[in-house]
């Protein structure tokens, strides 16, 4: 049980790529990932899982077949599972996902955006 | 689903009461919630589930039996289950709580600060 508190911007300050999210906390079996995202990212669906977005800073917009949402810091949305969506980020922006241990952020479509998983940050 | 995102100052404009918990998204059977704390809260622990705290705007001190952890806004802290935990604040702060649907903000302690749960805003 560690003896400080889990600064948000300190993580974020440890790396700098795109669409390759990090763990920085479990409760049960669920993480708390953060990620930096810029330009479109692929469609796809996590078919077991619902997916949450909270946006850090800046701002971005998550785009499903029948509408989009945008999100600013200080905002959050709750992809629900098995839906097509399709992240896009015109400049750079923060997010925190919270999500089951074990989610892979291209989900069912694979591709060059698969990122490695579980890497903490 | 939600046309738009959940904007965490907008929900909290909502209400004024101190260590009450309202919801505001669920994923999976998980809920977030948001809560103004201020003063010191109860010893408690949750059995069966850990608990996230992360502070939306102000600062707190979640102290446990054999240490303190202080949180400005920005960051955040699992307590972990089966641990003794009292949120402890000298100034209005306002936080976000990720838990199991179903989590008593008092755990196992009860009395006067056990809120109604499941209340959304």
């Amino acid at each position: 049980m560690p003896d400080t508190a889990i600064n948000l911007q300190e993580k974020l300050a440890r790396f700098s790529e795109h669409w390759s999210p990090r763990v920085i906390a479990e409760m049960n079996d669920y993480q708390f990932k953060l990620a930096k995202v810029l330009g479109e990212f692929v469609w796809h669906s996590h078919a077991d899982t619902d997916e949450v977005f909270i946006v850090l800073a800046g701002e971005m917009v998550l785009e499903f077949r029948d509408r989009s949402v945008a999100l600013a810091a200080g905002e959050m949305y709750v992809v629900p599972r098995g839906v097509e969506h399709r992240p896009v980020a015109s400049s750079e922006c923060s997010i925190m996902l919270v999500e089951p241990r074990g989610v892979v952020n291209t989900g069912d479509a694979g591709g060059a955006y698969t990122a490695p998983n579980d890497i903490w940050v």
